[in-house]
């Protein structure tokens, strides 16, 4: 076996650099330290293209077989944690090389054959993405059979509904967890789509522009799973329109888990009291005795900022950038990795607090009292009588104008006082101005009734089964 | 007919209001300004809206006609440049409500039966991004012809391929340009993906909780020709997913227009001299009477910033916000709005400026001559002749060096010169180390050989017809 | 007098052209839609440059004469809307320049002399913006004084303070209002730093290399009031750092507008109800008679997306430019005017709305009765009897865990209560655990009690006037 | 002494609750694994606050001397690597508090006294962003110490400079370096005015209200060498517009890095040649043995990303959030950190690099003969002779277009052909057309004559001293 050149790379990158890389250089340069996570992908791809090679007979059995059981040795050492992970290799990609042709001499050196690091870096980060997002997808289902476990308990209880954070119309609570639902089971179909352009093999691009080996491409994305492979070796090695679809589906995950996350804080608060979380889901003051904090939806609400940091990090990075493969790509690498972490312990997290909600139903029905929450009740009601629906809702701007003055809700209002506004009004509007009533009467497909609720649910289950 | 509440929003906004809104107030909250492109969507959904509660007996047969006719003649005045658009009425909504009612009284007054402006105008939105999202679906379709037929002409033309801009391997220009035909097809997909999305009806969800009117919304949908209804009132109301992907995907096709700017600014650069574009596409400079300059790829790759701010300011702007409808949501419409012109508009010039574009091959080859293009493929044949590919990057990396120290390429090192760095080398080497022989070994799928390029093309082709 | 080459065109930019530019590149590329609003800075640049060419000796007194004459008849033509803006001219550069020397002949050419569009754009921009400046000051000096006008007023009046949205500590409502005095101060601060880099001198940078004419800069900085010139021709025309700067101070603005904004929303929640906005700052709702929304702090806290994304797109518009000067940069403009007008019209009617607020000091101190707000009071009493901190802080929070049981506030427990948890509590602690007691304590500079506030107070209004 | 309470915290937060913190939260919500880099504040804070407890009498001088001894224990244990931090202690502030109190007993339990985590972490971050703003000032210093060496021994080298990357006009390479220079000063004053913003004392505020023990605030500042207190408690502990101005600061510096980056890989291109970097900066292919990339400044390009990203995730955070502390502040942190981290190895890889580039002014000269490079100076050699500037711009245009036909330079049209063009041009115009001729002439303030370039040196090294 001839020495391995790799051993030397401390020295020089090859004989063609007359000085060794400047450890600052070293240091700013090398990716070992966070691409090591890539390594089960990159061992994969590189069995697949070596059973390749040896299947086109551009290495020999005995080759592939000496890679195979070289590989199985390095998965053991990399799992047992005694891996030797070294920042001279600057990559995980160099760094298995390199162990591999320590361990099985001229074969390890064969295996790069007809390919380079920029198509070998493109099909690891995408065969590990695609199982990160199995994983995301998993638990974007269990999150909403928490949520849909929660709507079904609660179909029946009044939550004050709002526009503008002012009180609007009652709604069912469990709709208003459904509403959250719909996002989720909208982001379970955005990463689908994204998998699919995941999905796709570079390997066989080479450094830019293909490679004069018969490699069999098709081959090793039938091995790896793919949908197909990329079928332009510049834009295979280039391309990382997958990294920004991938975060920017999972910001709009992260700005979903926001919007939820302020709701349960707004409903945690004394003003609210509408729901309380378990406190193993609640920290307290180092200060003040009395407090429980709702730190969990306050921390994955600040975490929203740190994906959409990673997203407008990705799209700077990639602007402007001549092809092919420019190192700038490196830099694709940590906010995709954390990206996924952040989101995969978020959605882990919430699925178990949706959980520890306790709900609070009167609460809420007392805040749904306040604020006149049945006056569009009214203006239908004076509609079914006949009037235009801007006239009826002039008529009951009024009635709701002589509630104020005497601190009363508009369901409180006499009955005589209603018909001074309008002498259609009779007995029957009390029951349309309740807010069970108010609920009930939204029966149609998306309302926010108790039967429609349910459908939902079953709707939903049917879905997530 | 009873008095037209809209015609005194100038006063109040309604009898519970003590007085009217303020100068300021008006102008920082009114949308009619820029809302108004939304009109023809406004009416289309009207339309289908009063169909449906004719349909359903909720008002009359005439009273729909009566909307149908006011609603004909309102569209001949906007057509006609005619309209008096009102800023005391706030939106495009309540001005063609209010114009309605002046031709057609009280059916104009119950259109908006069953229906708020905050189911409408998402129905709005949804209707009129289809409708770009159609256009943008287009102009790409013609982009990527354009592109094809441009690399069809130069398929065998030699291009010195970059990775980190240094000169890399020879590529074949028509291959250079179907990576950007990868990258928009890639958006034709997104957009398509978006699409499904984008096509759904929110109208029935009312303010947020649905309504007591037994609408048909499905009905509805059909009319629109939409996929579906929104399945959740809360969720249809606040839903802003769809503007914030379709701004996520016009973001990457601008990432994508960017860097193939950057490549026209670079060869159109003297140092370069690879291309030149048509006068129509150039600007003169007010004081360099020499001065020809790129200004459209200029710009494109700048207004690649204004398109990523605006996906920031959406995501910026739904972060965090409890349900249901807030008004910050009106902060929507600009940053769409804009993010459509400017991607339409690039695309359309980008069509025409291909068309523009003068290929100079000879500057080409002579720039692929220099940096030793050829070098991996004496490599490759050092591994045919049997040497671990490891060991042949190095040898190679010797000659490189001697090349360079005799400033020569690699490819004029003289037969007995590269025989001292092995003896395996023999004369057939030079038909490997031309250009040429270079290009045309690539020949695997997804490689840059003219064949391959040609076989791209042809699928293309078909994909596009 | 020579033809004026301006008038030509839309024929070919020069003669070096062989064709007019394309209808399409020439809307894609035009600026003056938009830059026309540089006009007066326009003018005012080049009357300085003017009158400095001609103490130079490089024009004629007649020529400088000729061209103040010809720019005070544009400058009239501009105020009463009757100056012909065309497209064909590119920008408000050229606009002035074809106009001035339609009306003054061969002196209008002679303008342009030592001076590029680069650096006259830069000095222009410049300019405008520095004015803008000065015009936030002056806003940010209103609404600090508006709310250190309510803070006096409100002193005393008691608010629940909250961390995490829990019930913390009572604070003068006084006192959070000038929370965010410091915060505009800082603002106000950081707007005066970002003057001092907008107000430098490009002019005389030419085209990117300074000129062969003996241009006097200083005296043109002296005219125009700058604090210098650009002492790098490359960098004055190639540097837009003031813009994002600009941008940035303009988006910490915002984020403050919008933490004000969420809380004016919260408390006019009928959950909170701890103010009302005047009717003039809110409006109703199509279909809900009974809603006063508030859309104003609503469109506010949006509004922040939108200057944000101005920033975001501008920094991508920048990251890897080459210098010197490229056509990307005239990009800057429509982001930078959007960021002042949406500044501007943000503060101003942020000015008038503080006048608006109703505050209701019932409901605030209601709600600093939930939450055992003075808990920490009892800690602290505690620890002046003794103990160490930490220990304070555990017996409290079992005189917490005690009166949630019994549902009342910590400061309803009896005496005897309190006692069980720790001896040394005396009667003297049910003033602690009130909340005028405990805010009262928290008497050190930057502490909540009234005293502090109104000496806060006093240090604002000296520095504000 | 008593039990230390922050022994048990895995057991329960405090007698108030019930159970303990869940797992997946601890680890979720934990933040001592990034924030322990704060300990040296961290401690350095506490010891200012002890003294000034000592010196207020609120502590004894007993418990101050056993607090000293503490945190020297403690300090010497975390540097010498000894330290255990714990997950359940969350952050770094209860870590080392907790150890104190196992050093110390009770003198422990009474350093928090008057203190909360709200103000201590404000407190600790600032200290230690100021201490790395004084470093990144440091290394502002050095990188342009190392352009204006760079720029004096090439003042005189010959450039062409670019705009629109089109041959503009001959500029001097130590003119070009020097714009960097001027960027730089730049930056470093931003940092400092960012410094006066982050040298403000948050401590004292406590949770958010400030405290009832008569604390001494000036004198910690003092003690810390801050320049005054925060004045509002509220602001104090929620402000992190510090962070964000900060990160603002670097992400403008890393745009110029990155415009400084683009030009060294465009320069580095074997289309330019322009400069060579040393080989200790360079990386080599894995499959091209011919490759030296310039791996350094395209992964600086790349790192811009991710500085602008943690811009955008600080914005996010704080967007829209209430008053006082809420915990999405701990978000701040990691963006933080890995800006400063990112900003510090760039500059300090950039100032050795710098030092490593191989000017070939040859290369240089020889591009700027390309493209009529002094077609201005033509220009205005026909002013002097008294032509109006726009009729010489066009006259030149003509002569630039017989050039273009001529295939040669503007500069080396014979006289005859010139005088062709305008009568008026005579043999001496050679010499201004002469790139030398045309650098000279240039000799204005801020001009790129080699005269002025050596007075801008003269004045940079004046004021770097």
């Amino acid at each position: 076996m001839s020495p391995n050149q790799l051993d030397h790379k401390s020295q020089a990158w090859s004989a063609l650099f007359s000085e060794p890389m400047s450890e600052l250089v070293k240091r700013y340069t090398s990716s070992v330290a966070f691409d090591k996570r890539l390594w089960r992908a990159d061992i994969r791809g590189s069995l697949a293209h070596a059973a390749m090679l040896a299947a086109q007979g551009i290495i020999s059995q005995e080759d592939q077989a000496a890679i195979e059981r070289g590989m199985a040795q390095i998965t053991g050492e990399i799992e047992r944690g005694e891996f030797d992970w070294k920042l001279d290799l600057e990559d995980v990609h160099l760094n298995i090389e390199a162990r591999l042709t320590q361990l099985v001499g001229d074969a390890g050196k064969r295996l790069h054959t007809g390919r380079s690091r920029n198509d070998q870096v493109a099909t690891d980060v995408r065969l590990w993405l695609r199982a990160e997002i199995d994983l995301i997808g998993g638990l974007l289902t269990q999150l909403q059979q928490a949520l849909v476990g929660l709507a079904e308990q609660n179909a029946a209880v009044i939550l004050p509904g709002f526009t503008h954070l002012q009180v609007a119309q009652p709604v069912s609570f469990g709709h208003h967890m459904l509403a959250y639902v719909e996002m989720f089971a909208r982001d379970a179909e955005r990463f689908a789509d994204v998998r699919r352009r995941v999905n796709r093999l570079p390997l066989g691009a080479a450094a830019l522009a293909g490679t004069s080996y018969p490699l069999d491409r098709e081959r090793v994305a039938r091995e790896l799973e793919m949908e197909g492979v990329c079928q332009n070796s510049l834009d295979a090695v280039s391309d990382r329109d997958f990294a920004i679809e991938f975060t920017a589906a999972a910001s709009l995950a992260m700005v979903h888990i926001s919007r939820f996350s302020e709701e349960l804080i707004l409903w945690m608060s004394q003003n609210f009291g509408f729901i309380s979380l378990a406190d193993r889901f609640t920290t307290g003051s180092s200060i003040m005795p009395q407090k429980k904090n709702p730190d969990v939806p306050e921390l994955a609400r600040g975490k929203t900022g740190r994906v959409v940091g990673h997203l407008m990090g990705l799209i700077t990075l990639m602007k402007g950038q001549p092809l092919a493969y420019n190192k700038d790509n490196q830099e694709d690498k940590e906010p995709l990795f954390d990206t996924v972490d952040t989101l995969q312990d978020t959605l882990r997290i919430f699925v178990e607090m949706v959980g520890g909600i306790t709900v609070r139903p009167e609460a809420m029905e007392r805040a749904a009292r306040r604020g006149h929450a049945t006056a569009t009740d009214l203006a239908d009601y004076l509609v079914k009588k006949g009037l235009p629906f801007r006239d009826a809702h002039e008529i009951v701007a009024h009635a709701v104008k002589e509630a104020n003055a005497r601190q009363v809700d508009l369901a409180e209002l006499p009955l005589a006082q209603l018909q001074a506004f309008h002498p259609s009004i009779d007995a029957d509007v009390f029951e349309l101005l309740s807010l069970q009533g108010s609920l009930s009467a939204r029966d149609i497909v998306g309302g926010t009734s108790p039967r429609q609720v349910l459908a939902q649910v079953a709707r939903h289950r049917q879905r997530l089964s």
